[in-house]
């Protein structure tokens, strides 16, 4: 059912300086830059392996992330795990009674369908599966 | 010189709860346990693709894990990024002015050589590097 980490999410307080001692640094390189408005998030993608490194700076204190940074200070933020199916991830995850933040998935970057697991059924972490494409079935938001 | 994510250090009170929430609840496959008594640590691999999660119990409150869940409770700990060469990874690092944990190698487990970078170098996380087999040259501590 899981295929592979997505993605590691890691709130920063200045996108632009974080870039610098990722790239400069740790010799990573960015591979996609981008503005999320409804997060009110700036975010940039860094590839490891098959996986990402994905930096999240809030656009406003009143923001997911400006609201992390305000209580946990910078650091890791959350997990996204690749799963095949989402739909029956949930499903297997509602029957063995998981506690979800999303119960349905959503629409998230890139066309994916993604869907958070409450950090109560994981140990303290902020798990999102994420599926790369879409079912046929499911109708597509705003497009 | 970055190969993969090779796990995701999550920090947890109890092992054999969390467990439980990641095999039944997720539906994750533990591949591996072990006791670490030089971090006073007992420790669970989870496989999901390249990487694994890696979930941490403190064996006694005075221990690194101890001392995190005391002061920030459970979640995520640090990420474990393999190298190719970590000897090189390390100087290049030191050239560029990044501050290290580790400025040499250190044996880990299962016979890798691993180093800490500091969270103040990479927007408050702390990120370990690991090389799976040791150089040649490098004198094998212990065996």
């Amino acid at each position: 059912m899981y295929l592979k980490v997505e993605h590691i999410g890691i709130a920063v307080k200045c996108l632009d300086s974080t870039l610098e001692m990722y790239e400069e640094g740790l010799g990573l390189t960015v591979a996609h830059l981008e503005e999320v408005p409804a997060q009110k998030t700036r975010v940039a993608m860094l590839p490891i392996g098959e996986s990402k490194i994905e930096l999240l700076e809030a656009m406003c204190p009143d923001s997911p992330i400006g609201r992390f940074l305000e209580k946990r200070g910078e650091g890791l933020h959350h997990i996204c795990l690749e799963v095949e199916n989402i739909t029956s991830a949930l499903d297997r995850m509602k029957t063995a009674g998981v506690k979800l933040i999303d119960e349905v998935p959503r629409r998230g970057a890139g066309g994916c369908l993604v869907a958070f697991i409450h950090p109560s059924a994981t140990g303290g972490v902020l798990i999102e599966l994420s599926q790369s494409r879409s079912e046929p079935e499911m109708t597509t938001e705003g497009s």
